[in-house]
């Protein structure tokens, strides 16, 4: 990410996003969806194509290592703590051969690299070993971007009564951004945990959070979230109680 | 099946089968969808557990090995040999605990035993080897009855450049009946291949079938299919060369 | 329906049924998946073209006047005393012209016929006079069989935290069924009231409602559910108000 | 839009979009899919709410009616003279009382101000008249900001045999980028229309096309899509007539 001078292309989506916030407010946008009464976490494509390096879907490492990966690991605390439903969502691809008539890949091997993401090579989307899922944690295996469209998630989460989402994972860009907006059109509050959201490309992380935030779901910090994350179970569990 | 009387069933099912055609056909009903020009083969849950004996789920046994299974065959015969796709599908489960806070089950084991069939047990879920899959053939697994519900079928098939189904499988009352009509209302001409569909229970494939070709899909013999399957890609193939 | 004796026939299907039932309790199947804590009634195509005489999809009418719509009229009043969401859901197409290039129709005209519910004629899609919906009951369009495949309603039901839905309506045999099923693959506990689900063919009800409370949902009587209606109520606001 | 140097914006954005193209080049990202054979019109949200002065939700008014309404013109013109269906999609709510125990906003309200879309008043969700539907041209009523989630248009398009959609309207932020990301899902060859997509805040549109060209679709300007549209039905006919 050499190019391009990230402290002033900040201090210019800074600008423009206090233009647009200006007018959002005006409008009645940004409003806050809220944190719910029984939330799980959604963690997306944090698996070792996306989390190590080496791979066309690497993402910027620093921020893996230094803020994505702990603050997912807090997270994890607090759900495992609580009881709160874990779901790790991955993507791979039986048949990558492009010319095939027929490939669980659809047409979005037209666009990007999914080729490499082979479903028989699972070190490369195995969910990488610092946040590895833990018994009764759900592994989910996508095809396309979001975690909702062409999955089972809606259902699987309605049934077992979450109305909150907080969405982690990569990239801000792509597989975070359509399961956040799928969330909330398929009814849940959605939380977009800011530190835990990265991509590979300057200024995307910022930009797609800023949109995010103005129309799909609230941002918020880790700590945040785990504050949240261990009040929420003190309510449940005071009415299961009684 | 020895405590219903199947021939007087059958006879019964004819009489009530004769007097709904009279309606359907006063009113408009039981019309014809048609073969399309890009077909596709959608082969539902013949997996080991319905396969074969001594599971749950198994289906009766003597349709399995002297009809389905065989015309199974010869319907991936013709679509091997002609090109067409063939999707594998099969149902387990990564969550198997019923009391789990949150499963891949979503809930359908509050009705059927689902539980039974974990996806650690490979045996159960392996499409039967007499049909396997060979390469380039798509295994999909789902989590619920219907095919494209929860699952990318339908884009996927969308990106083949598919119209046509021919569906095969079991059980004619749930996983059969609901992927005809899901893949009807997602845009593909449903073809319902008539020996090729079973079940487990006195006359619940005749009733379903009736049902399905009144208003989903056009029920057709093995050899209608196989028959399309040769003649399609001749068209197909005459075209592309020109 | 006079060219069946009906007796004859519900004598013989009760006896198929009972060899199916002998062979799903043994298996483990026929579970109760039960009723949740907050219902919405779901009540399909019950509009003119379906509840009046003389239309191709007119249902029994009998069965509609003395069971159906009195069953509808009661689970209304229950609802409504009890701050239930209803949804009213009915079926009509904008494009009816079946050579038209694009329509949304899209195949389902090729099997019955709905091109004959016209948008334009808002009597035979308008719901029943004697169910109307009342001022905060949502009435939905829908172009295919299920409620569900191709709305929104299943992300509208989890915003409104609900988690069972009691469907009524018709026919057995495909809007309903179809709701049904992907009702609970949506996440949702599903009750099938028995008495207001009707259907325009002889036996279709009962071999459908048997197929549904084998594998997809509860069904039970208006009594049952009214009841449940009235005192789930309860429960909710003593929680509410502590 | 005046708080923000859009000139300066325009060229930091560049230099950021420069640095990415590195990285997605070297990566095997920004692949083209390509038109397909048999295009559709999906024009997002063209309605007076948008398109005219005075709504929260209108959108930049110079590029609104000096580019956008202009090239969809052009583009309704090429689609009506060569028989492309188009599909005009709009969004209004029936009940938009925020503190309805069920309302069909589902939980969109709690972020943005939909609430102001009601449905009785039709002025606001009718499309624009410099672009109004003609006979035969299909207006979708939706609900979320995709097109396709919680639609049947999935379905409806490929009934009707569609593989491309070509995708204009407003906002790229929103309705614009969830369509583009779910029809590429839902296996349609997807093309973003440049000069045809708004927004209402300063560099959404910049950025949102960025980022679709990079995954999702192909960016084409209306010259290029004008001149497709009039192609592809030429080589369709060649193809019929034989």
């Amino acid at each position: 990410m050499s190019d391009v001078d990230n402290k002033e292309l900040d201090r210019m989506l800074q600008k423009a996003f206090e233009a647009s916030t200006k007018i959002y407010q005006e409008r009645g946008f940004q409003r806050r969806v809220g944190f719910g009464k029984r939330p799980a976490l959604i963690s997306v494509d944090l698996a070792n194509a996306w989390t190590r390096p080496g791979n066309p879907f690497t993402c910027d490492q620093e921020a893996m290592d230094k803020e994505i990966i702990p603050g997912m690991q807090r997270l994890l605390e607090a759900c495992r703590a609580n009881g709160h439903p874990v779901i790790h969502v991955t993507t791979a691809y039986e048949i990558t051969d492009r010319n095939a008539g027929f490939t669980d890949m659809g047409l979005w091997h037209c666009k990007i690299p999914i080729d490499v993401v082979d479903l028989k090579n699972k070190d490369l989307w195995a969910i990488d070993s610092r946040i590895a899922p833990i018994e009764g944690e759900y592994t989910m295996l996508k095809k396309r971007a979001s975690s909702f469209h062409g999955t089972g998630l809606a259902g699987l989460l309605r049934a077992a009564g979450v109305d909150t989402i907080l969405v982690t994972g990569v990239t801000a860009t792509a597989c975070v951004r359509t399961t956040i907006c799928d969330g909330l059109a398929d009814g849940f509050r959605t939380i977009a945990v800011r530190e835990c959201i990265g991509d590979r490309v300057p200024g995307a992380v910022a930009w797609n959070l800023y949109d995010i935030d103005a129309k799909f779901a609230d941002v918020h910090s880790v700590d945040e979230c785990v504050d949240y994350l261990n009040k929420v179970n003190d309510t449940a569990s005071r009415i299961a109680a009684e």
